[in-house]
C-alpha cells in the first residue's frame, strides 16, 4: 500500500482541497506510477461536481496522466522502474469480450473501468490523477516515448487519443479536407494531429479571436461560425467534420458543409438530443457519428504517432492550490490549450 | 417526335387521368422505349400532390419504368431495338462533375435530372413512366438482364438500387447482421436483397401482421417495435440497420441496438428532423447516415445481382384506371409490396 497526497472533491459542488488516500499494494501485474503531471479536462469538472450523475466523494479526478515507474509487480513485462508512462481515461476492463479482443477495450460488453469515480473489482472506488502516486495493471500503462515531455503528453492521454482515434479511422491524411470544430483542449489537438496526418485542416471557431492560435498549430482556413456567410461558401467541401463541441450545435447546418460520402464525428457530448435533418444526410450520403477515446493499443499508437511528430499539448502548467482557479477559467474558456497540474505541488 | 398515351396528376391534389404526350425526337444519342411496366412509388405520390414542393402540371409521374427498345439513335452504341431495358429516378447529369465521373449521377453538382417534374436542357418539365413510351439518353438506360421479367423488375429501378446500394456500401454480407426497419415497397425489396448477399437479415416492423412474409422473403427473424421489450432483447447487435420507413422514428432507441462501428442507414426522409442523441452515437461509435438511390453503374450492378438471385418485387399489377385506388392503398399500405401499371392499359 502506497499513500499518496491527492486534491479531490468532497462533495458535489464544493472546492477542490488536498487529501491523503491510500493506493492499494502492487499486485503481480501493477506498476506503481509517481505521478509526475495530470492534465485538467473539462469532464473531470462535470464529474466532480455531479453533473453526470452521482458519485462517491470524496473524489479525486484526473484521466490524463503522466509520470515514471516507480515499482512492478512480479510478473510485469512490460515496463521497468524508471520508465516514462502515461494513463489514461480507463484503467481495467473485462479483457475476454469481443471488444477487448478487438482491441477496443473502451466499449468493453462488461464495462470499462474509468480511472475515477468507478467501481474496481475490488469495491473500492477508483481514484484519479491529480495525485502525486497511482497504481494501475500493466495493460492499461501507456509508454510515453522519448521526444515528448511528460507536461506536454499528459493531455494526450484523453485530448489527444479522443481526436487521434477518429481522425485514424475515417482516413484524415493527404488530399483530405478536415474541419475541427471548436479550438478548445480537444480542438487544438485535433487540429495538430489531422495537420501531421497531411490532411488539409480548417477549423470552424464561434469567431475569430483564436484565428493566429489556428493557423500556427496547422490549420491552413479558419472561419466564424458566428458568420452565416461560412455555411454557404464552405457547403459541401469537407471529407471529415470533428466536432470537439459539448454544446448543442445546429448539427444539420454542418452536416450540408460535407461532400458526398462525408462524415461528422462528434467527441464531445451534448445532454440534449440533436435534430438531425435526414435530407442532409440522404442528400449526400453523409454520416453524423460519435467516437469515444481510443482502445489502449491505438492510444500507443497515437503517442508514437506524436512523438515521431513533436506534437504535445500547448500547456499552461499549474501548481495544485490553482486547480480551482483553473476549473474557473476551464469553463469560461480562458485557457489555451489545457492545464496541466505539476503534481509535486501536491506535497 | 413520338406520342404517348399516359396518366397524369392535372393539378396538385386532383386525381390522375389519361393525357397524350408528345416526346423528344429521338436524337442520335437516345433512346426510344416502348414502355411495359411502370411501377408506382410513394414519392410518386407526395410530388404529384405538391408536398415536396411546387410542381408543372400536368404531371406524369413514375420512375419505375421497365420496357422494350423501339428505336435508337444513329450514334447509339449500348442499346438496338428489341432489347429489354429499364429507366430509374434520373435521365441526365452533366456527366463532368467530379460525382459524375465517380459514378455518382445521383449526387451530381450541377443537378441530376429527375424522371419527371424536372426542368430538362430544353427547358421542358420531363414526364415519367405512366406512358406508353419515353426517350431516355442512352446513358441512363439499364439493361434488364433475361431472368428478370419485366413486371417484377420495374421495381428494382427506385426501391431496389435505393436498398441495394446502402447494403452494398455498408458491407451486408456473410457474418452480418442486418436489421430492415419497416415491410413496404422497399423494405420488402431490402430483404430480399440483404438476405441474398448472406447477411442474417432481421425484420423490425411495427406489428407482427406481416411476419409470415418477411421469413418468406428471407429474413431469419421478425420483431414487433411496438413491444418495448424488442428494444431491449436486440441491443447492441445489429451491425446494420437499413431504415426505409418515412415517418419519423425514436432514431436513438435504433442506435442502440447497432453494435460498435454500427450504421444506420436512412432511405426515407421524414421532413421533421430527427432528435438523435449524441451518446447514442459515441457509446458505441456509430454512425447515422442517409443514402440516395444510386449511380447508374451500380443501378446496373443491382440488375445483375437481382437475375442472378432471381430477385424480382413482389407486385400487384393494375390497370391504368386503377392507379387512384391504387394511391389511396399504397397510402393504407394495403400492397404487398408494389403495384406495377401495365402500361398496356393506357391505350
Amino acid at each position: 500500500m502506497t499513500l499518496a497526497k491527492a486534491y479531490a472533491a468532497p462533495a458535489a459542488g464544493e472546492a477542490l482541497r488536498p487529501i491523503d488516500i491510500e493506493r492499494r499494494s502492487v499486485g503481480a501485474h501493477d506498476v506503481l506510477i509517481d505521478v509526475k503531471f495530470a492534465g485538467i479536462c473539462h469532464s473531470d469538472i462535470h464529474t466532480v461536481r455531479g453533473e453526470w450523475g452521482e458519485q462517491s466523494y470524496p473524489l479525486v479526478p484526473g484521466h490524463e496522466i503522466a509520470g515514471i515507474v516507480a515499482e512492478v509487480g512480479n510478473a510485469v513485462t512490460k515496463y521497468k522502474v524508471g520508465d516514462r508512462v502515461g494513463v489514461g481515461c480507463m484503467v481495467n476492463s473485462c479483457g475476454t469480450c469481443d471488444y477487448c479482443e478487438a482491441g477496443d477495450e473502451q466499449y468493453c460488453r462488461n464495462g470499462m473501468l474509468g480511472t475515477y469515480g468507478a467501481v474496481d473489482r475490488d469495491g473500492s472506488i477508483t481514484q484519479g490523477g491529480y495525485s502525486t502516486h497511482v497504481v494501475v495493471t500493466e495493460d492499461f500503462v501507456l509508454s510515453i516515448p522519448e521526444g515528448l515531455d511528460l507536461d506536454v503528453a499528459a493531455p494526450l492521454l484523453c485530448a489527444g487519443i479522443t481526436t487521434f482515434s477518429p481522425l485514424q479511422r475515417w482516413g484524415a491524411g493527404p488530399g483530405k479536407k478536415v474541419a475541427i470544430v471548436g479550438l478548445g483542449g480537444l480542438g487544438h489537438m485535433a487540429v495538430k494531429i489531422a495537420a501531421a496526418m497531411g490532411a488539409e485542416v480548417t477549423v470552424l471557431s464561434q469567431s475569430l479571436s483564436k484565428q493566429a492560435d489556428g493557423l500556427r498549430l496547422g490549420a491552413q482556413h479558419y472561419y466564424a461560425t458566428k458568420d452565416p456567410e461560412t455555411f454557404e461558401k464552405l457547403a459541401s467541401s469537407f471529407d471529415l467534420i470533428i466536432n470537439t463541441v459539448s454544446a448543442p450545435l445546429n448539427i444539420s447546418s454542418y452536416l450540408d458543409l460535407l461532400r458526398v460520402d462525408g462524415a461528422m464525428v462528434n467527441v464531445g457530448a451534448p445532454a440534449e438530443p440533436l435534430p438531425v435533418n435526414a435530407m442532409a444526410l440522404i442528400g449526400g450520403r453523409r454520416s453524423f457519428a460519435g467516437s469515444m477515446i481510443g482502445g489502449i493499443a491505438e492510444t500507443q499508437q497515437m503517442l508514437d504517432f506524436c512523438a515521431q511528430h513533436h506534437l504535445g499539448a500547448d500547456i499552461e502548467v499549474i501548481s495544485a492550490d490553482q486547480i480551482n482557479e483553473a476549473y474557473d477559467r476551464v469553463l469560461a474558456s480562458d485557457v489555451r490549450y489545457r492545464f496541466v497540474i505539476d503534481t509535486a505541488t501536491l506535497n
